[in-house]
């Protein structure tokens, strides 16, 4: 096993766990990270999901060896594999903040820019390398573009370059670049943080925000506006409002 | 009343007037609003819209107390009219600039992501914090995933925490953060160079944005096409390059 | 005949040679350039193309006297031409780098918004001042909106104004802005390392970089997913892989 799914104080925390070989994403490692996200998507203890790596380097990327001297349905296999890992990051219902303390390369910075937060160490560096070794990072394209935008994706496609923490904040990519030896505390913080708001409501806010991004604005209020007025009748709603108008703190049911 | 719309000068100004309550986005002050603002667009003079507010706060969003207790359909209503605000806002012939003298929180900082510009006194401070009282920023996200990107809107929306002005200008969820004391001059100063542009041509534009923001590039580019062939036929286009290339000021017919 | 194409030491190069009336996109320029574009995406030999232009200026935007007192259909004629050009610049299997020596205007900047990438010298100047003279710029918007976001595109059409090349930089309309002085061996660097690569691996990657940035993300995902696995399989990318893995450089067949 490469990779561990684990919950503690309401944290659930995925452990890419291969640190001789930079973190690969094989295969079986694609495979099992989305069945770990699975598990603690029905796990009812876990309110935050972060994704760390054990190491020097975060991810190296797709498994170079497991894609010489293969069928195409081989390469389909594992590009579904990957596919699916990244729509698996969006579907759970925690959110996913990745914490990120070196190289996330190729399929690796594909991952990061897919969680919904990103914190790094600001000696973390990120690429696209795909286009020097003849298999341009297509896949990842999907997350970065979505990321940083147009010029910065191109420039990080068509060359390759590392980027440095600091720039990959600037552009969007992650949340914030902090000192390597504060990530840990920084990330811990941040989704004690964020596991202090209601799990039906974060739910229902992760959910709302895939749901309405790729529609037109149009299509994305009226969904949104029905999803805000069914949230507004949720007993949790109904706590937070009047717990707020009352001035104390709410007490949650999820 | 909570809100005042007057046009003096060629500049319609939609005032929200309860700074008591921090201007709430209360029912009947959405209806105001959207009333406002079609009077402005029907108003021949308005050649620019100000959106403002009154006291310390620009707006702390919805109000709380419209929507404990209430069922389905009185939430729905509350959005629907939110909703159609942020249309009105993209529907108005005129481009519409927010005024953000204060704190802009949940619906009140969707209305600032929505306006055509908005300028900020560099105390303002912006959040979508509906988070923290179980009711997740869902129709805001629509506005605020669309002007700052995935992480920082994910940012905003898991956390509820509060950002300052420079932020919000560095991530484009406004055009610029001034001191207090120069924000209405600047504004006064913007608009007087936008009113200075056609009026129709103004009107054009505006549409067209809209028009084009949703569609794939090859979409937007045929509708685009037609949109500015039309354009170069009207007479202040006419008049405009005419002026232009006898290095003369051109003499509007709107 | 104001625009020149050719092809030295594998990069194609396409100069606005019209220096005198600050290289106007007329309607036989732009009908020129992208036939020379065309020549280029047939021309083995270009692995990389850069756009230059001669004189002080980038270029100044259409031809305004080939605008006024014309028929609807010339003006059709004008922004078909205009909309043919830019589709072509992403429809080259050859990666586009704008090299950007001064002022680029209204379809001059949406040339510079389109290209893949862009370097200009820290003297350029950008702007989309359609609004001044009647004929508010609804085409380089669909290029500008896409590059830089809502506000920031607003703010630049709605006022005219012009912004220096270093905040060009900051918003993504170009990729850096450099001294004026470097800018030429700049771009020399940067189109000589990404013509290292594949000519087969930058033609996939860049039609797969189009193909997927309309789509939603699940439907990006598929598509891609198919171009990975089928890239996978190319001569070039077995080849890139094997030499990775037994560290040693790439010899490529494109």
């Amino acid at each position: 096993m490469s990779v561990i799914a684990a919950c503690t104080d309401g944290i659930g925390v995925l452990t890419l766990d291969d640190e001789k070989r930079r973190n690969p994403l094989s295969l079986a490692t694609m495979r099992e990270a989305t069945a770990g996200l699975r598990r603690l998507h029905e796990d009812p203890r876990a309110r935050v999901i972060v994704i760390e790596a054990r190491g020097l380097a975060f991810s190296a990327g797709h498994d170079l060896s497991e894609m010489v001297d293969r069928t195409l349905d081989d390469e389909r296999e594992i590009f579904a594999a990957c596919t699916e890992l990244m729509a698996t990051v969006h579907a759970v219902r925690q959110p996913v903040v990745a914490q990120v303390q070196g190289m996330a390369l190729a399929a690796g910075c594909q991952l990061v820019a897919t969680c919904d937060l990103a914190i790094a160490a600001d000696t973390a560096r990120f690429s696209t390398p795909g286009v020097k070794i003849g298999l341009f990072c297509s896949t990842p394209m999907v997350a970065l573009t979505r990321a940083i935008g147009r010029k910065r994706a191109m420039s990080m496609l068509l060359t390759g370059d590392l980027i440095d923490a600091a720039t990959a904040a600037d552009w969007g990519l992650i949340n914030a670049a902090v000192p390597a030896d504060r990530l840990e505390q920084t990330v811990a913080d941040l989704v004690a943080r964020i596991a202090s708001s209601s799990g039906d409501t974060l739910a229902i806010g992760k959910r709302a925000f895939y749901d309405q991004i790729d529609r037109t604005e149009p299509d994305a209020y009226s969904a949104m506006s029905e999803v805000m007025a069914t949230n507004a009748m949720t007993c949790d709603a109904q706590e937070g409002m009047n717990a707020f108008l009352a001035k104390r703190a709410p007490v949650w049911s999820s």
